[in-house]
């Protein structure tokens, strides 16, 4: 087979073979191939697409490229869920111990920090102890014992998905809905669960602004996971505005313990019902979705789902009295107040300005060697909708060095838009992809 | 400058600054860009396209990537034929001598064989001694005292082309018109002639098969052209048969000596006339097309262009006593007529078809290090529009070893279709494309 003829068929607009799509794949896992044929292909496949076929065979290849987990000896139905990014986004810390509560065992593979974008993996990380790398034998254990276990993707894990990333991340090819279906799912089909439901995040601080864009993603998400015999549900929500009231790692916890307390989740609450609810209702855990959603919030309510999240800190090495005494979480050594600039209601927060600036204050990465600030970040004080007026103080910036706030606290006011008018609330879930064969089913 | 931000600006149909395409291409000459970021961006080229100016831009920025030839010491207009190529192409060695013939002094570079089409250097050191590596010093003198010299490209010219070229040939993005114009472009204004005559061929046996393609590639030579300062016209001329009687190195030679003797030249004829008339009206030595005409088929007629071709071969330190003796030429060791499998007319004869199976008797080169063989080739009895009866001789293989002729035989049959009635004969010159300002002017 040769390379070339693979390239020239993408770039006329016609379908890869399953034998080609195989042996392209095998051939980047064993390095046989030249980058710059593999590059040339994926920009054919950026500008010509994949049908649903190649996408398919792409993504069971890239899977098959290395180690897949077997979580038989899970019992119950186990599931994940899957964001695809965005800011302040701390919705697995509230998912993951809900579901697990109602009975759904949750294997949670995540990742790290990078762009504009926090990571659940360094998030974790801020809490004293915690051990985000662990075989998969003690990773299965800890989904038995307490019902979930967040940990990171092994090296193992779809290398071949791993040399495609990097490549497209130098070759703006990144924005392919194909592409990144297969990035997601070779990683989510060898780590096992069968249940999947996706948060595809819209919106500005989103990887995908456009509603369409995220429709056609969530689509393809949901058909390629049940051709592979999974359940899956894709979300789509709003990624316009940062969500709830912290961004940074170990604010971010904060709010979950927070919010898993009983706290104020506010724009978080819904997605997080929606989203745990589906699991569980997927994983065949409750009748129905209404019967999911009551047994969710219960879950949240009867504290249960805090004693989830407080085991899985436990098994995974981490001092799980953070939850009874926040201020044993990191802290930055250096905080400052941003004002408002002027008076009115508050328009909008930019998800990426503020996903942008929390970086810059220590909390992300902007190259994937970078090491991260634990206690950086930004807090939020008004939120969209509420009044405020000129120098009220909108926001808390947390770093380690004075500089950082100094290199982002114009971005961080900027990132504010205050108008006259009171704006009209806007839905934090925007819609719903279900499967054909899971609409009035039960798993 | 980041070459993601290039690529991720073609890919979404952008258009390159003069500084980005500067940049980029400095970059390729001098190795710091990683082949896998220009594939892709080549690839995005290929597919999004690129507009006048950025096509006028590469092409100035691959000609300044390397050295170029001031040819001021020559007197009167240079002038240069190129050929997109072909099968039984051996224009230039009548188009050459004839417009030398006329007064107009012809420094022409030229390359080697590469998959069906045959190369004009391959085809020169058939004859005995011919040296086609010569320094530009003595090719310049050579041009001043015979009016003619046809040399090899060096490596000094246009560096940066011939690395994007290989990348191409690796990533299916040879025919891209921009990328190809560009190529061309490059060496020729390196090189310096002030007028250029491209002889653009049309079919099976050229580059692009089809006309609207040949068209826009025509265009756009002739308008980079003479933005560039040059006099220049496209001529689309047929390929979908092979030019003349003989494909293969010294088999073409003999042939062109033939028509310089004043032997049948018969379907080259035309597009010769064409072509040499054309560049001998643009760089001035006619007063019209009419009379440059005139001009060209007296120096055929007179013998002046044989004696042009004649003195150029021995300042190439060739054997010109081949002119007078044809059989000094080289001979294949094995000869083997191919007989038509049926009766009726001559419908087509695919040039391709011919082409490649002369490549496999030994003419040309499937890779770039091959070694050709001189005598190698295909003798063709029988044109379009001929009858002939079943078992005919229809053509003539030469090879040095039998078994290339069992491989090729059946090829070489099959492309002869023959058919019951005489089909209507095709002209050779199918549209002349000019610059605007060339019409009725006289340079």
């Amino acid at each position: 087979m040769r390379m070339i003829d693979l390239i020239d068929t993408k770039k006329r607009g016609g379908s890869l073979t399953a034998e080609q799509l195989h042996w392209w794949i095998t051939s980047v896992a064993a390095g046989t191939v030249p980058d710059y044929q593999t590059a040339s292909l994926l920009m054919a496949i950026f500008l010509r697409g994949l049908d649903a076929d190649e996408t398919m065979r792409l993504t069971v290849e890239m899977m098959n490229s290395g180690e897949t987990i077997d979580l038989a000896s899970i019992e119950g139905t186990t599931a994940d869920k899957h964001s695809t990014g965005g800011v302040g986004d701390k919705l697995s810390f509230l998912v993951g111990p809900l579901a697990a509560a109602c009975g759904v065992p949750v294997p949670m593979l995540s990742g790290r920090a990078l762009g504009h974008t926090g990571g659940t993996l360094d998030k974790l990380e801020s809490i004293p102890g915690y051990r985000t790398r662990l075989d998969t034998g003690r990773f299965i254990e800890i989904v038995r014992e307490t019902g979930l276990s967040i940990i990171g993707q092994t090296d193992e894990l779809a290398p071949a998905d791993r040399k495609l990333y990097a490549l497209r991340d130098a070759t703006a090819t990144v924005e392919s809905i194909p592409l990144i279906v297969g990035s997601i799912l070779s990683k989510k089909f060898a780590a096992g669960p069968e249940v999947l439901v996706f948060d595809v995040k819209c919106g500005d601080g989103a990887f995908l602004a456009d509603l369409d864009s995220c429709r056609t993603l969530g689509k393809t998400l949901v058909d390629v996971s049940c051709r592979m015999g999974r359940r899956a549900t894709a979300i789509l929500t709003d990624m316009n505005a940062p969500l709830g009231h912290k961004v940074g790692n170990a604010l971010e916890i904060d709010e979950s313990i927070d919010v898993l307390r009983g706290g104020d989740g506010s724009d978080m609450m819904e997605p997080t019902f929606v989203l745990a609810a589906e699991m569980v209702f997927l994983a065949g855990a409750a009748e129905d979705r209404e019967e999911a959603r009551r047994k969710v919030e219960d879950a949240l309510a009867s504290g249960r789902a805090l004693e989830v999240f407080r085991k899985m800190i436990e098994a995974h090495g981490g001092e799980s009295n953070v939850l009874d005494d926040r201020s044993l979480l990191p802290r930055s050594r250096f905080r400052r107040v941003v004002k408002a600039r002027s008076g009115g209601f508050v328009q909008a927060i930019g998800a990426r300005a503020i996903g942008l600036a929390s970086t810059r204050l220590g909390a992300g990465r902007e190259r994937a060697e970078d090491a991260v600030s634990p206690g950086a970040g930004i807090e939020i004080l008004r939120k969209r909708g509420d009044e405020v007026a000129a120098a009220d103080p909108i926001a808390v910036m947390h770093a380690d060095e004075e500089e950082r706030l100094d290199a982002a606290e114009n971005d961080v006011a900027a990132a504010w838009r205050i108008g006259p008018e009171k704006p009209s609330p806007t839905p934090p879930v925007i819609e719903t992809i279900r499967s054909d064969r899971d609409e009035g089913g039960n798993g």
